[in-house]
């Protein structure tokens, strides 16, 4: 059943879909990263989100080095069944500068202005071994 | 100004960057389309939200047949600046279905189930010529 749910989807030539990560409770967008069927269905499986990281082309979960994990409270396509939309309760920030929300880079008079809630110091959570 | 902020971003292979589009007011997720540089610019400009078609390969302002455009209130991008959040305000509905939002499909156990708030019938909207 899973299997084929996860199949109605359309992933792109990589096999990947972009999935809309955004606070269940007040709707904050967090980040926006990429699927692939396996990494939707531990998604699903698991409650915890994982995804696939087209730079390291590895699979990853959310916060499994920095502890920042996102539960999944629901799942939903669109009209194409080509994007995802993953409602998620955040632990920490979503962001690996440090932000809660990686979207803090804002259109203003003079270009694109950094602001927003630091929850963490990255040089804190993601230390150097 | 303006070209050198548009060209910090980080365009794809075909110069498109995905754009996610929420409700200014509520945070509710409409739709995610892809930009190029020139949609982008047309709406900074107009404060209209302007997309490239993939399927189409033609450039349009959303609700230019239907009506339903989106007022831009805000313009965000992410830490790898490739992704773009659009706060606006909706006019009737952003799905070419009818629904106020695109993600109106829901995994539940028995699969991907349709439930939104419907604004319009699309037979009344685009009428065949």
């Amino acid at each position: 059943m899973l299997d084929s749910t996860i199949g109605e989807l359309k992933f792109d030539a990589q096999g990947l879909i972009p999935a809309v990560v955004q606070d269940a409770d007040n709707g904050e967008l967090l980040m926006v990263a990429w699927m692939n069927a396996a990494s939707l269905k531990s998604t699903i499986e698991t409650g915890k989100t994982h995804f696939w990281s087209r730079s390291r082309k590895k699979y990853w979960m959310k916060g499994e080095s920095s502890g920042h994990t996102q539960t999944v409270v629901s799942i939903s396509t669109d009209c194409d069944k080509d994007v995802l939309r993953i409602a998620v309760r955040q632990i920490g920030g979503a962001c690996h500068t440090g932000y809660r929300s990686c979207f803090s880079w804002h259109l203003r008079e003079d270009g694109w202005v950094e602001e927003g809630q630091k929850m963490f110091d990255p040089d804190d959570v993601y230390k150097k071994g």
